[in-house]
């Protein structure tokens, strides 16, 4: 298993570790398999979307907020992220992906992201 | 790894894939482990659901539409289709499923759908 | 395979089963690996979130009921439980995680949740 650690930066943010992953599978000498990523987090998440055009990312949390608000009158978990987590479980902590011929089988238009919902913070991804 | 080509016939559909699924496991003679199921696409998902009644699949879409309407003010994508993005990523990319003796381990009721959120659109499913 | 038995004690609720999936993995003498969990329900999930401060889980719960309300005109299932599979889909029902050194590489805060949306019931998650 190997760690990636990542940097947020914003306090709704979605991450492109595409590249992470795939130099983590370089190193680890992956030819062909399944690859585990995980994410040991409960207020960010891991999901697969658009990598060409930033504003699907924009689009992807703006409606995430709108379904989730920050501030709710029955939310009783007092450090006051509670839409932070609850994203993180509509969205999950744990993709599987596969790769052949040493390359992820991703789609030309797929990135990997990591969802921050409650930055910025310093965040860690397993890849095994 | 294995491709299985589904064609959608609407502009949200779920397509039940369970028994190209089976057959594609039968194909590859796979007997006992795990299988990762992905599709390569950035507005359509896979889902686990009901294949008994077909109402159950309506009641999924139309209260997906409710809660990510296909118009917002706010969205910048200019393909228009940040909705099917948004859903892709809510119901996910990736399954993983588990097979004993030769056969996929579900439910009685259950059965795995790719769920088109832009089409009709030729899309693919990845099975390994 | 291993299957551990959930009986869950409300309409909706969140159990935490992280105990029992580690030891079902101690029982299989699981040492490193991936492992996948399953759930033959569709009117159940499964997902990871905070395991310390019980809030949490009621807010995931309170606000996926204001997501999907229990009742919606459009509604054609006739079993009246068309939000349990909704929900059912939107966390989802499978996880797969990593393994090593025998244990579970889950973070500090969190757990394992088997998330009952129709309930009570038995249910069933399946360890491989």
């Amino acid at each position: 298993m190997k760690t990636i650690t990542v940097e947020t930066s914003a306090h709704a943010q979605m991450v492109d570790i595409t590249r992470n992953v795939a130099e983590v599978l370089a190193e680890m000498g992956v030819e062909d398999g399944i690859v585990t990523i995980f994410t040991p987090h409960t207020t960010c998440g891991l999901t697969i979307n658009e990598n060409t055009d930033p504003h699907v990312t924009h689009d992807v949390l703006k409606q995430l907020d709108e379904l989730v608000p920050w501030r709710q009158p029955f939310y009783l978990h007092k450090e006051g992220n509670s839409a932070a987590h609850i994203k993180a479980s509509m969205i999950g902590s744990t993709l599987t992906l596969i790769v052949e011929w040493g390359a992820l089988r991703l789609g030309r238009w797929q990135g990997i992201y990591l969802c921050e919902f409650d930055g910025p913070r310093t965040r860690s991804v397993y890849v095994k």
